[in-house]
């Protein structure tokens, strides 16, 4: 792991939080339970979403919670996040939503609006909802909150490519 | 400083690359000094941009380049650079740009196309153009390249709101 | 009226569609009720939605739906709709909904993303809803559908400027 | 055909603006000559551009200009461009750029940014670029302009889909 400041930059490398049931056999997951496998898998190659500190809250078929405190490596002078963080977060959010179904997707776009400043020590929790998919394209929109303050709107694109998380997998209808 | 690993992070905390006739009188300064000036008052509190190793290769009125390499910690298990951090290396080179005015301006939205992955030790250059300033709103397109590729296309609108990076300065027309 | 085609054409200059209680006074009116009526002091001006026989379905507080049926003169060769009809509808049904608090509001920004085409014939049917207000900025969802299915995603951003569709109305919470 | 009322929407149904060179065996066209027999076979199956009395004023490879003026039937009762005409006139420019290099193409996103209103009478000018083709998708930007103020910035993504407009052209290099 390259990024060894844990003790000053919070929970960097935590344990996977959302429970996954690791001993099912593939034929008899539920679409949850692929839900969840795809997304621990993702998790164990995102290092550049554990090197923020993110956590995993939620996830469920085009559904993802994710959450990060504003850290000092992510603010300027005024101790306002940049805004590139935010939308790191919601982007994070937004992959592990559209990956939820086993297929691999890609973001192909993200826009995001800035409502209010996100304020050093906040935690923002985004959350990852599926709009819209169809042929191998979706839309994912990402609210991003501190508390009960809209911080962030984001509306993703997502592609679909090659591949599949759990190659082997038949989802238990 | 949070953020002491430069041994393995590259060129983090970097002097300020942009040559600034800091001697100059304000009200002897053209157009282009103070686009400087702006950039260097903005340099100074930006943690952020410089916590991940950016340098601030060029800076004009409503032009600003920026460039970033990408690091271990913003990549995953495949080696590619996670979207938000190509997200933020344009942000940061639409901010300059839209605050090389001497007035206070913010982003309100950002909207990026991904076109090929941005690979681990690349170096990232972003261009941020005015397109169009009127009224308290302005649009900035930015595009990041690798060497000869388009890596993503970024297009930022911003609002100016209160205050002035440099109070009293006349400009030189 | 400039659009005499009305036999060919549908729908156009129909009737306002929705009931507006017009006999209350202001002070009595519900944040429902001012709704209403903001659409109405709209609709009586805006020829450009009545000549694309466009009508108001449903009206409520950050809500707008509307309607409008794909006409001959909207279509190319392969009989599919283009694309700027789909858009204006929406931006009509985001230009009611964010005009329902009796603040003058201005469509200052439109996203859409094509889904499906829209055929000769069919009625497109769009749901405006309200994501966030904050200071004088909006955000708008729009879904256009024809039948069950999705045509549209549509996002707009609006301003609020000055004056107010009824202006001397007091709200009753 | 519904709109035969040309005499108070002005150029409705016009010729063709643009000269091509229809003579030339396709195999002695370059790539300017190819942009401009595409442009035809689609002009003559655009019954909405022509139904808004647009003209195409230029069509070379990855661009094209537009221009249209705003007719009563557009407007609203401030006598004010509704937004979604502007929005048409800039996703034909942008159809004719990306369908410029005899793949056909759709659009698959438009985004736009109003800045001035489009007054009646006005002639506005779309001019559309190609910024980015990568695979099958493409970016175009167009600027949409009444004299010498920018009316609206528009960027459209595009699709390549299957089929060709001449489909047994030799391009001559």
């Amino acid at each position: 792991m390259m990024r060894q400041e844990a003790p000053c930059n919070g929970p960097a490398d935590r344990e996977f939080d959302v429970n996954v049931k690791a001993t099912l056999s593939p034929e008899d997951m539920t679409r949850e339970d692929l839900a969840r496998a795809c997304a621990e898998a993702m998790w164990k190659q995102d290092d550049a979403s554990k090197g923020l500190g993110m956590e995993l809250v939620e996830i469920k078929p085009g559904l993802a919670v994710m959450a990060m405190i504003v850290q000092p490596h992510m603010v300027n002078g005024q101790r306002i996040c940049h805004g590139g963080f935010i939308f790191t977060l919601a982007d994070s959010a937004f992959a592990f939503a559209c990956n939820s179904h086993n297929e691999r997707a890609v973001a192909a776009q993200g826009n995001i609006t800035f409502i209010r400043p996100g304020k050093l020590g906040a935690r923002l929790v985004a959350t990852a909802r599926e709009i819209s998919r169809s042929g191998r394209s979706g839309i994912y929109d990402v609210r991003v909150t501190a508390g009960d303050s809209v911080i962030a709107e984001f509306r993703g694109h997502s592609r679909v490519i090659a591949g599949a998380w759990l190659p082997d997998t038949d989802i238990k209808s």
